[in-house]
């Protein structure tokens, strides 16, 4: 075992497929209080997984598409060829409908779509099963290793004794390997670096709080919660020495799109010097958003706010504005993570 | 009756004292959910409310602390008044304890304890009652021109279709009239002025959701509820024109400690250009600290941030970083908004 499959293997994981091609994810909507692992058994039951994010996360959902889609053909491979690609086509269709805006999601099953169009129709349902099987299994590994590398190169960022804030949740549990944000801190960990972690908690649906902090604490990192706007003041008392977030989209040109939050945040740190970094893939670069105005917010719904886990903490006619990302500037950024290594600015990543 | 008074009348009221000299308060710890007045019937009754925050803010508190000392000496005028003083102390004193950083408090009680020890011996404890009674009223009455100065003052800077933002309370709940921060949107509003109201919700307690959400849209201002990550974006779209929050304690060169996220929002508007205002009286700055850095920071228990309503949100045993307040640099207030109208800088009180 490499080093890095040792590290993989002390990472809670956010989904896994085994040699029996049974297919299981950690139901994320239990975290931190309840650690259950599902099998999930047929394609109503991955949609319905996907659609509560039980399993969330982009990185993670484009693979539970795939393993969910696998998993859906097991049983009918008795099926005559075109009867099975029928199924195919069928399934892949629904599992993409249960979160319609996740680019992940449609990306791989449109890649398994396509390889079970092209196969050739004189072959059987189980050659095109293992086929397909052996395409969802590459989608995961290649996931694991994006994150690696997102991993090594952050790693090197972080020093021995520093703070590393980071908001939300880019970890193990949104990806199919170590995460995107917290790739840096697992590997720099791993290799002895000590250092303190702060989660900020992420209002409204608080995945820092519930998800990082439960998923850093599992493997060891010494973690702290902190409300949102408390980053400021430890960032004041020299407390951080470096932010580290994921993205949901990049634009060409560096700004970036991610969690409601990340935006305070990057200005704060410019405030103070501290250096403020992306951990994301390359894949999450869209060289067709020339900047952060072509990118629109999406705006989620007033109960986040007016209540907590069914408790009314606010005016029941009250306004609520909740957007559920805002646009970083890349004036702000000191350098993206990826898989590629370190970039640094001036950003114009079509070049 | 004045405008102010018909102003001040149709503003909901942390606290009141009536004519057959009963005292009410408002169980803000209900809010928002259930509107319940108590009658305050005796002292171990006042240390509760006081004690379980059902009235908070510092002006409310002392205001309560001078209310509760009057109605716990009403039913013992036939005492001699050597026994009638001695009751006074005692009572101030337990009263006193209930929260003993409130300076407010411990000013009120003082204040009253010192009458009482200067009142002529040979007259009665009914007498000395209707004294102590008076300056309760008093003390309440001064609160009540203060909070309406600071927001006449503060309402000139309020322009049509503004776009306000606050956070925590320093409202009308937070004091004996109209409030501090909130003063001037309740006068401008109450003028015919129209704008928007932003209350960031101020984790962890939710004062912001709970109360001024509560406050303010009871009275008919236009508010809406943000997350506290969330007044950034606002910025950043040009929706927000103005900054105003109230004070817990101002240093002689400007610095302010208030809510924790005060410091954050203010750097937010400094680098949109948003005006950033501290509302407070007088009373509030201390010319005995220097700056900020003679200010301390209370911080308060893990449980605010592991549980919300009794529900868990984070692994229990995760560290937690939870300060109270934090203190604003002078370089980032536009002003202060007192009762003497509004101070521009540079700031040197004690000139």
């Amino acid at each position: 075992m490499s080093d890095s499959e040792k590290l993989l293997d002390t990472i809670p994981r956010a989904l896994y497929f085994d040699n029996e091609d049974r297919f299981f994810i950690l139901d994320q909507t239990k975290l931190p209080t309840d650690e259950m692992i599902e099998e999930q058994k047929d394609v109503e039951q991955v949609y319905d997984s996907i659609y509560q994010l039980k399993v969330r996360g982009a990185p993670a959902i484009g693979i539970a598409g795939a393993y969910g889609l696998v998993i859906s053909l097991k049983n009918s491979l008795d099926l005559e060829i075109e009867s099975f690609l029928e199924l195919v086509y069928k399934n892949a269709q629904y599992l993409n409908s249960s979160r319609p805006t996740a680019v992940n999601l449609s990306w791989a099953l449109n890649r398994l779509s396509k390889i079970a169009q092209d196969f050739p129709k004189d072959k059987t349902a189980k050659e095109l099963y293992d086929v397909l099987k052996h395409e969802a299994i590459l989608i995961h590994k290649s996931d694991i290793e994006t994150c690696r590398l997102i991993g090594e190169h952050g790693a090197k960022l972080i020093r021995e004794g520093d703070g590393v804030l980071t908001l939300c949740n880019a970890g193990a549990l949104a990806t199919g390997g170590i995460g995107t944000a917290l790739a840096p801190m697992y590997v720099a960990w791993s290799k002895g670096k000590r250092f303190s972690a702060y989660s900020s908690e992420t209002r409204p649906l608080l995945q820092g709080a519930r998800i990082t902090c439960w998923e850093l604490n599992k493997f060891g990192v010494d973690t702290t919660v902190i409300a949102d706007s408390v980053s400021s003041y430890l960032m004041k008392l020299g407390r951080v020495d470096m932010i580290v977030v994921g993205a949901d989209r990049v634009a060409n040109n560096g700004d970036t799109a991610n969690k409601i939050g990340t935006s305070s945040l990057a200005i704060n740190a410019k405030f103070y010097g501290v250096p403020f970094y992306i951990a994301c893939p390359y894949s999450t670069i869209d060289t067709n958003s020339k900047s952060g105005t072509d990118i629109v917010v999406e705006e989620r719904g007033k109960d986040e706010l007016i209540y907590i886990k069914g408790q009314q903490i606010a005016p029941k006619n009250i306004k609520v504005c909740n957007p559920a990302f805002d646009v970083t500037d890349n004036s702000l950024i000191s350098g993206f993570i990826t898989e590629k290594g370190v970039i640094r600015p001036p950003y114009n990543f079509s070049k």
